[in-house]
């Protein structure tokens, strides 16, 4: 038995998994390309094979049908889309900015490690049967809604200017969904760059106070201290008008 | 003679070139829904027409071949757009952050005004035979490049972020060309303020200094709002409790 991959697990059922999702991104690479060739109807489960070097046989160790092939793949891009970015709006360690800076990071990392999937997934979409199609259309109303979510909490808090949180989003969205189109993840061109890069054009494009700004971030002490004034005589003011002396 | 439309031009040949304008885009809607649905190979230009309401011989005063629509196409896209930012890189006029506020707001804007023709282009592209699809590599690579010329113009004048300009220019690229999945221009949706917005969120995501410094200096326009907010506050919690409702 060959020892365990450096970095890998050893375990027999962590190989196969790893197997299993190298050869799954192949297919996705060779449908993708065989779609926007030949069109989805025109391409074959079989086609799909042979472009890979496989039986068909040996296909469907991996995939049952086209149909399962796409719903795989809603299931990948949209559902599990929605559910990353409706953990992150929830996450109540982090600040709006930081909420944000994740969302487009994970996004980003998403298509980047998986482009034919994203590719797939785009052209698979008019080709989706009910309920899927419904389904696929619902989770993608509601990651718009999740990302401006997280955009318009940003603004209510201050940090974000006060933009079109729909706008926004799309922007967003449309960097890192464009990735699909022009990288291949490899040892060289790593994720990682790319999705912090991402994540900071996203979060310094809608930034309200300049993250820029020299020393710790936040208002002036004289402001602050003014602020906290206020906020002290207005708790007095509150406690005056629960308690009139009168009463 | 009609009178001239408002805003529109009274000439003839005005008129005959508006009205090609918007069969045109009409064209290129109906040609990428086809594309996409049944494969280019499997659309016919008379397909086009039938979807259209148009016949055979009516289309053929616009469009000449499926080939000719796709060159057009590829010099409205590709060739068309090397040179707008060519001619915005060259502008001495404005600053360097002035000419990449430019070249995304006319990014933005000429796929917001025309989204069918990019996923039309998005979808041709596959089907290119030569030397149209050299002509289209070398004016993608020229788009990038002059993309990542404004911005290493930026970054060398210190007024950007030391960023990596491909990556940069990528995600520019793909918020604007993201637009044509998501947006159709109307006149309860007009063009300006999407394009305004990517071009705020392309600068302010790679400016250096912090674009809120310039002019005279001043608390933030998100600050002074809410200030003046809480005065008015105050001035009805003092108006209240001076004419209280049971007096």
């Amino acid at each position: 038995m060959a020892a365990a991959a450096p970095g890998g697990s050893a375990t027999s059922a962590g190989r196969t998994r790893r197997r299993r999702g190298i050869v799954e991104q192949e297919i996705y690479e060779h449908a993708a390309r065989l779609f926007a060739e030949r069109g989805f109807a025109a391409t074959s489960l079989q086609d799909i094979a042979v472009s890979m070097g496989l039986t068909r046989t040996a296909i469907y160790h991996y995939v049952d049908s086209k149909d399962a092939l796409l719903e795989q793949i809603v299931t990948e891009v949209t559902l599990e889309g929605v559910a990353l970015l409706r953990g992150i709006r929830g996450r109540t360690d982090l600040d709006p900015l930081g909420r944000l800076r994740l969302a487009a990071y994970e996004t980003a990392s998403r298509n980047a490690e998986n482009p034919a999937r994203f590719r797939l997934w785009h052209i698979g979409q008019m080709e989706l049967s009910e309920p899927l199609a419904s389904r696929n259309e619902r989770a993608k109303r509601e990651v718009l809604a999740e990302l401006r979510g997280l955009i318009d909490d940003g603004v209510r808090a201050g940090v974000l200017r006060p933009v079109d949180s729909r706008t926004a989003a799309l922007g967003i969205l449309g960097m890192c969904n464009w990735i699909a189109w022009w990288f291949r993840p490899s040892p060289e061109h790593p994720v990682e760059p790319v999705a912090e890069a991402f994540a900071e054009m996203a979060v310094q494009g809608l930034v309200a106070a300049p993250a820029g700004t020299s020393g710790p971030a936040g208002p002036s002490p004289q402001a602050a201290s003014a602020l906290a004034a206020v906020r002290e005589q207005l708790d007095r003011l509150d406690a005056a008008l629960q308690h009139p002396p009168h009463a």
